[in-house]
């Protein structure tokens, strides 16, 4: 008989149980910090109305989106798909259920999203993000912006990367900058020359610059411009110099100014810096934008990333929605610390005791005496096999740390041993 | 502007904030019962190969199966479609990983899956589902299908379930008395009409029955066969009351036994019985059957269920993987239990504290003070809101336990007040 294709089909992230048991701590640890600071957990289905998830994908996402068949029993169906990430489920989910949420409604999803991009290594199809956004009914204070970049700060903390730093912008500079330079026809080209500045030699983007016929003194003004970066004070300073009048501009100098500064308050100093260079894509974002890259790992590019929305649910309800979100992608961040060593503690035994009944003969001792283990809060595997002694050992030395053996000698004397299987240590262990 | 429909597509669960923490309790619960059992979490993709999934599926469960189509970036990929068990993906795990894991495989998963079924009030087409198994490579102990049974009771023991009832079955019973009875021809049809006996009359089993064309004799056999039920003893007694030699037959009753017994040795005496009406479906298992359900609303039928299968990863290696499992349906478990008034602690609120600044005079103030009393290990909301104090209080009171100010006063005098939002008292809180 043919035997079928065992492997996951490619984009996926498939892991052995010690990996996985890294990646649920991860998991676990962002879940905790996200927690802690008040962000309620909800979940949405990954299944979703196409009609919704194609009304706000556009560019490239569109060709990504998985469609779903419908199955024959459920022929009656809408349209549908799977989720692309959690912003738009959660929008639908804000407009559903607006009249039972309290506002300002802070949320956390963490679960999978699906995306069939292009294959390429470190790209996955399916995917872990851990969202949080906070959710305001009418207006939202500037001071969430900062409160989401300090839980995403908290939770990346948590898991042992190395120095990082927070590049913030704010998208009204961006927007403020272009009015008063006349730019606005030609906003979606330089916002998306500036997305990509970071990726090309400077001439190129001086050549990108140049192809849209805005003039010499522009090019260099727009330059000058995405050159800026620094601490609160000295890019205030930068960008105050340039004079303008622009309402727009000057409050979102005012609004990233008061974000660092919040951060710098929290123990950021060093860690936190205003960027002209931050944009975030497109289109959606409308004020504070930031992502989180290592210094010292530069090539890894963004590992969390977010910013304020000003109308979560346009396309849904009549109410104004303002937000501000952000999130951290788990399984390509777990792809690249294993690629990059930096993961910690993968030599850790899942099971703290192996409990080894020697034959069966005193079955129920050995379920009992198993249960008693695990009521002092071990995890407890008890190993029930036909195979030999040593062969039973060998298993149960690659799971679990210790190793009890009970035979009819160390039952009927009520004297047991602990065998670390690391050090070959042997214990006298008491009930 | 058309605003979009914004509910969930039907069959999908989707759980206000308070709802989703109880969701969330119960899943952590019993993944840590899993754990403290020593059975290690592995995740497969939630997309897998058609291929896989069709081949395994049959019956009902193919017209329940989601495809998926494949996105214009990700064209050159296998066919694919949403998986509908943990079972079959997990087959294909073992095949595909068996080098780099030990065995006996003690594994679980706890994630969603997908079955595009007929729209019905309590049946989800996105569900949870968390599975038990442990995989043997050639061989398997007996023991082990006890074990699977004592961790999954251990853990709806954790979700506050009233009594609920183990019913146990052997499919070689079954299989034995077919043979001794020579209605191999219809087996099948047998095998369902008891699937179904519980469901009808007494006299639609015996009419089905009749119609098979068997004679009356082994009609009457059959159904005094399915009536037995009862505790080890009675069962044994009954069951050997027969007289048949079958090999198979006998073997079943001795597991059975085996089964039952080291159940009653930890504490289940009252709560587990054999019941030959317990089938669980027409192919797949061929040892321990087993299905749990709650005496006291029957109608809720099978709330746990699993069993023993010869050869998990025949369609995958040539190697033998014989295995047991079980699995707790949580979505649908969780919407009976609501239906039914079983769920406990619904007013239980997410965060702690919430602290709430009168203004933004003392931000960095507010930002530190709501990060101790994080580090003191409590879920904090700080509470950043253009809104009135009364408004921010009224929110406060929806999310939180205690709920403290922080206004000019406090700040200065370092007096801080902490109001229970439940009794109305309000007692200093020292940082």
């Amino acid at each position: 008989m043919k035997k079928l294709n065992t492997s996951p089909i490619s984009g996926m992230q498939e892991l052995l149980p010690k990996e996985q048991a890294i990646f649920n701590n991860y998991k676990e640890t962002i879940r905790e910090v996200y927690r802690h600071h008040g962000f309620l957990e909800i979940e949405t289905p990954t299944i979703d109305r196409a009609e919704i998830l194609f009304a706000k994908a556009g560019g490239d996402t569109e060709k990504q989106i998985y469609k779903v068949i419908k199955t024959e029993e459920a022929a009656d169906d809408a349209d549908q798909a799977l989720r692309f990430d959690h912003t738009v489920p959660l929008a639908r989910y804000v407009a559903e259920h607006e009249s039972n949420l309290s506002f300002p409604f802070k949320v956390t999803q963490v679960g999978r999203n699906f995306r069939g991009e292009r294959a390429q290594k470190g790209r996955f199809r399916e995917f872990y993000q851990c969202d949080v956004d906070i959710i305001g009914r009418n207006t939202l204070a500037a001071e969430n912006d900062a409160e989401v970049i300090l839980t995403l700060n908290e939770a990346l903390e948590g898991l042992n990367l190395p120095e990082r730093l927070v590049r913030v912008s704010n998208r009204k500079i961006l927007a403020g900058f272009l009015d008063e330079l006349n730019l606005q026809e030609v906003a979606k080209e330089i916002l998306s020359i500036i997305d990509h500045a970071e990726k090309v030699e400077p001439e190129k983007v001086k050549a990108w610059l140049t192809e849209l016929n805005i003039g010499e003194e522009r090019v260099a003004q727009v330059l000058e411009f995405i050159e800026i970066s620094g601490d609160a004070d000295t890019v205030t300073r930068k960008l105050k110099a340039f004079g303008f009048a622009s309402e727009k501009f000057n409050e979102g100098v005012e609004e990233l100014a008061l974000v660092l500064r919040t951060l710098y308050g929290q123990g950021l100093h060093d860690s936190a810096i205003g960027d002209m260079k931050i944009v975030r894509g497109l289109d959606y974002y409308t004020g504070t934008v930031f992502e989180t890259i290592i210094p010292s790992r530069k090539e890894i590019g963004s590992i969390c990333s977010g910013g304020r929305y000003e109308n979560l649910a346009e396309l849904y309800s009549d109410q104004k929605f303002p937000g501000v979100g952000g999130s951290i992608g788990l399984t390509r961040l777990f792809f690249l610390m294993s690629e990059f060593g930096m993961i910690k503690g993968d030599s850790e035994k899942p099971v703290d005791y192996a409990i080894i009944p020697f034959d069966s003969t005193e079955r129920e001792y050995c379920f009992k005496f198993a249960e008693r283990v695990r009521e002092k809060g071990f995890k407890v595997d008890l190993v029930w096999s036909d195979k030999k002694l040593g062969d039973k050992l060998k298993y149960a030395a690659s799971v679990a740390k210790y190793g009890i053996v009970l035979g009819e000698n160390e039952i009927r004397s009520g004297e047991f041993i602990a065998k670390d299987f690391e050090t070959g240590e042997q214990t006298p262990f008491v009930l």
